[in-house]
């Protein structure tokens, strides 16, 4: 069964931030894959549903694939790992099969960029490796959050010439000096550059960038740091979940 | 005088990598700026009035910025960049008085995102410091040619929480140990991987990325690199100019 398989980015958050070429790819799926489930963010969701309303078929359908049981703490962690893998591969490979019929068309949105500390990509190799399934995968990039933060904020993500290193919270600390001039920081729910950064250091932090929530401070690390916790909690606890992301540029 | 002037990320190459963001603040133009004139590549400029056809309001204008005069071997090169960058906005400042009513509009286009190796928002931060100009700035962010290269190849720029560092061919050499896991490689009319890079790391390079001249070629430096040098030779040549960049990650 031969299967077209598109991974489309959507962009951060605000639909109108879609591709034309993200459009195009929209007009003809027949059945949108949905990984999230309960655990989508409520706005998110509804945001989704905008896109899907004005651009996708009047008869698509969509699906939501439940993660096949995993076992948190296996004795041998990546052997685990690899089984969940294959065994949710092997469920949305199913799911195709009975959805689709020869030469039909699936899709993925994924928020931001595909490329971007997104897992879509490798569950489609997994997919791929799948029998039964000749799949023509297409990826349509998108805008990333670190293009609409930087455009909220009206600024480069650097200074001439200078290179630009993209990290999460996690990793912030392990940046090697000479790679920190300017660094754009996901995925930091514990805003680890209070830790790490020089007081003078500059911050621009954004929420919910490109959106109607959206949130904006910047500032020296020393002067704004507090502001941007406060927030960051603030929102957090109004909207009920929180995306946001930084630049981190060395004086 | 107060004007808008729009900033607008129209991605790197293909028209239908421009936002429907974009398409919108593109809707009421007044007045287009464009600063590359002569230099500019024949098949960009055919893009870009793909672009102003399509989507700019029909009684649009177009006017050509000519760069004022530089010495280019000054005694104070610092002094002199400077005099020359006020010179610039003093010139737009002056074009914009002339051909904008008050609470007109005004755009930049910026292939790819703004916010990446690109001067524009620089030459906006003049032209806002210039007088009896009260300017509204906005900026739309585009998909970058970054974006656009991991797409085409359909890959995420990093393996699992990676950093992803981006760069230029000039300070290629210069990236730190540790922050060469992924390295995404800009303005490298040289190919200086092939200085840097280990034979065994992985390369995915692309050409006019996302456009219907598209080259791309992946795999070990070690048995990609002289099929890169000699695609990229052999393009150049045929189309008259090249727009390059490469994913480079450690093995």
């Amino acid at each position: 069964m031969r299967i077209t398989l598109r991974v489309i980015g959507i962009g951060p958050g605000n639909p109108r931030q879609l591709t034309l070429e993200a459009v195009d790819a929209l007009a003809d799926v027949d059945v949108f894959l949905v990984l999230d489930k309960g655990s989508a963010k409520r706005s998110l969701v509804a945001a989704r549903h905008e896109i899907l309303a004005r651009h996708a078929p009047a008869d698509h359908r969509v699906i939501e694939i439940a993660d096949p049981p995993r076992d948190r703490h296996p004795d041998d962690y990546d052997a685990e790992v690899r089984r969940w893998h294959a065994a949710r591969a092997a469920v949305i490979a199913e799911a195709l099969a009975g959805e689709l019929a020869d030469g039909g068309v699936a899709a993925f949105l994924v928020w931001g960029d595909p490329a971007l500390y997104d897992s879509t990509l490798r569950i489609v190799d997994d997919l791929c490796a799948q029998p039964h399934l000749d799949i023509d995968v297409q990826v349509i990039p998108g805008v990333t959050s670190a293009s609409a933060l930087t455009a909220a904020h009206r600024i480069t993500a650097n200074r001439v010439g200078e290179p630009i290193h993209i990290t999460t919270g996690r990793r912030l600390a392990e940046t090697p000096d000479g790679a920190d001039t300017n660094q754009i920081v996901m995925l930091d729910g514990d805003l680890t550059f209070r830790d790490i950064a020089d007081r003078d250091d500059h911050i621009w932090w954004g929420a919910y960038v490109g959106t109607d929530d959206e949130i904006l401070i910047s500032g020296r690390v020393a002067d704004v740091a507090d502001r941007i916790v406060a927030a960051r909690a603030e929102a957090r606890s109004r909207v009920g979940w929180i995306m946001d992301i930084y630049l981190l540029r060395k004086n």
